[in-house]
């Protein structure tokens, strides 16, 4: 992991301290790798912190030691009066599902408890955390009623019933500023990840994809990415490499799929905006 | 503070990883400590943290150059699967009010919901953790309908009410293992603790408090309680010297008030057993 | 202390996050709060964090609640290498002192053990990290003698003797990159703190200073410094306020002297540059 | 790694808080792990924490989600004044060469200097703490003179180089209380642990092996450990299981060798009592 997490020139590490892509350059409120093992095991492993990334020796020695084909990393800017504790560090995860978000479900405090009164006792007893992020998933859980086995239509259908669930429950309260919704989620086989802004008149945080084979070039002291050549998938909110080239910008309100094979497909999120 | 948090032979940082009534004698899942500033403000500090309080340098920093007439401290013992994080931390407070808890209300999980379903948007938004502890500071917030100026007998009555209705609902949702409710309320001058097991053939905590005047015996390291002379009060869950005179015990299911002039009753609490 | 530490528009907190006077704005690495009691106790209280200030409840409600004439407040931002610890919080005491620095001592590991060696035992046995700045304390203590009634002109010439040793150390070891020596020392009634670049051609960390009656004006959201009225000092390495008015820049190679009665010096340091 | 560290009866993590060898039960200032990974790669991990191992839900994760043959476990219970800090966690690595220490050098601040002032520069840049420990590792890996491939005996002999000089500092200085010595170092194929005193009169911490097939016995709630059969070898300070056949207690001063094999030999330590 450590050639994509922290070799890169615009590494996750490096985005904790100096993000590129948003007003703020810090992501400080703590990290989560979430990783599927190699061996035969379906559910994902998870390792979090309240510590900034840039710093952290864990870190370091976790992506550079263990080997994962299939992972999400994640650096959190805590939103202003949510607690930076480990229960609110992302990835989320619930049997073989791992699940994470950039962005900020706004006026999150008016739908709050919209959500927790649909939860099932199931749901409800997931959330250790109080973001709505971790809301979102156990949203999310019960949308695809914990079933260990979806195909990926089931799995994407499941992120976007979660997302107009969310948006109904926004309108049932009048929560009328944008909401951004990145979320990602995999059951390690399939990844979908969305682009979205409820508020047509705002930009969703930014999300890229890039597909090839990644060499970390010690001269440049950059990833390479030779598109074209390879089959490997990467998916973040910001390019991680200063050279541009390879790098797939998606569009607002949009989806990446990325399949078993690291096949990549980018569609259009069925879901009308809010306002 | 140092005198009663740190010097004692059996200090709160001595309970913290060996205290004598306890099945196991561990405390450290963080701690924390409240008190009302000496200067005009009528609405208490906290300092928290997830760290055992036996070896924290800041806790000895805060104790020691902090003065209060009226505080609480806390060693926390985290109570299964409910994760260690500065928001699980007690005391907790609002406004004026701070709260503490030693024990357990057994399956929580079963009536948590209900709980939750019950508070107002105020004292639902209190909520920045996920233990049973806070859960019942919340229920208290709303019983007084969040007043700021309490006599010592609504103040005694809103938590008695507290615990009425967390049995109500223990009893609502088939609950009925013990629930430990020891609980210390304070709004700056008057201080409740209670003594409380909901089972009539379990014992709760230990609840202790002594009268008079505390100083550090250097020649016996212990801390010197001279009763009868002296009007400081301590309530605490064990004795903090190990010399056992000037120590009441406090009888199970009573109360302890100790009034602004530092006047202390004991009285029963009038609350039936659960079973 | 709040007042000072949490309100200003360029505030602390503002400071660890988005500061204004550095290539990279983020000083995430810790924080620490040390003060002089109001009570008659000489020796400081210190309290220290190796989470980022800007969402710290505890930094809030200590500068909230917590009365003192006369504290220092530090964020850090860790040099490459030097672990996020606790020890290597600012500001370090010892006795009745208390020190901080702002900078880097450039090619330290070139010198530490020079240092280390010229230490005497019980300086040695003061330090528990491992930082530039706390051997640099460590080194006054020295100098001092650790005598604890120092006048303002001792304390002064201290700090004066602990920098040109440190530039020895330098000397002997060919460390000639410059050296940023923004060190502040307090003995509870003086202050002196310093901007100092051992390279004639690098600019010392900036430092700045103001003394009059500073106020909270709600209505613009920052601090109003009324000088020439009112008789408190503040020294901080970027201005609190956002109108810059009453705020003295301190050129460079200079220190600041601020006596017992708030009288505040300037004078330029008599240590050549090293190169 | 869960099978041995989190599932037992007497696991590591029921030894942060209810060890049975020591006098008090708590190791709870920190933990580390460090394993040799399963695919080519001769350097260990290190993921080490200051919090409690009892708690710790990425402990779980990791010993879970990560498979190796050869790792290190290890819980701390700090030297009294000695910082809770991740740089003083164990064990401690470099190169290919892991360390840890169960015990205590006596007196270590009287020779403390002597260490230091006998490193090499390459040692004492090793060093990030400030614990006993670490600086016998630093003493190592001078004595080995940082080799990368020692053979079984020179590993084992450079353990022993490392306690002889110990033992001559504090001879130097007079400390002749007692040093408990109980080191395990690793190569990566080799292992060496010493349960080792330096006065005779003393005992030195507990020591034990294991070697057969360890299999989690679910209704016993226990590890099962059928010895003569299997080939897996452990060393611990306490059996890990309840059931006590199958582990060999180590002798005072004497030494396990685990070689590359998992065939197991013990010595006596050639080295005489300090006192």
């Amino acid at each position: 992991m450590n050639k994509l997490v922290i070799a890169p020139a615009n590494s996750l590490i490096v985005q904790s301290k100096e993000s590129k892509k948003r007003l703020l350059p810090v992501n400080g409120d703590g990290f989560g790798v979430g990783w599927y093992p190699l061996h035969d095991d379906p559910e994902p492993a998870r390792i979090v912190s309240i510590e900034p990334a840039w710093s952290n020796q864990n870190l370091i020695q976790l992506t550079s030691k263990v080997s994962s084909e299939h992972f999400f990393a994640h650096v959190r800017d805590a939103s202003k009066g949510m607690p930076v504790s480990q229960s609110n560090c992302h990835p989320f995860t619930s049997g073989r599902y791992m699940f994470m978000h950039n962005g900020r479900l706004d006026q999150f405090t008016k739908f709050k408890r919209n959500i927790l009164n649909g939860l099932s006792d199931k749901a409800f007893n997931l959330i250790k955390g109080n973001t709505d992020s971790e809301y979102a998933f156990a949203l999310f859980m019960d949308v695809i009623n914990f079933a260990e086995n979806l195909s990926p239509e089931q799995l994407k259908q499941g992120l976007y019933e979660t997302i107009k669930r969310i948006v109904a429950y926004r309108v049932e309260v009048g929560a009328n500023t944008n909401a951004f919704i990145n979320f990602a989620v995999s059951d390690g086989s399939t990844i979908v990840a969305t682009r979205f802004a409820t508020d047509q008149h705002k930009q969703p945080a930014s999300l890229f994809y890039c597909k090839g084979c990644f060499e970390y070039d010690h001269n440049k002291d950059d990833i390479l990415v030779e598109h074209g050549i390879g089959n490997n998938v990467i998916i973040c909110s910001e390019p991680l490499s200063e050279t541009s080239h390879g790098w797939q910008k998606v569009e607002r309100n949009h989806a990446v799929i990325v399949h078993e094979n690291n096949n990549v497909s980018v569609e259009k999120i069925p879901i009308p905006y809010q306002s």
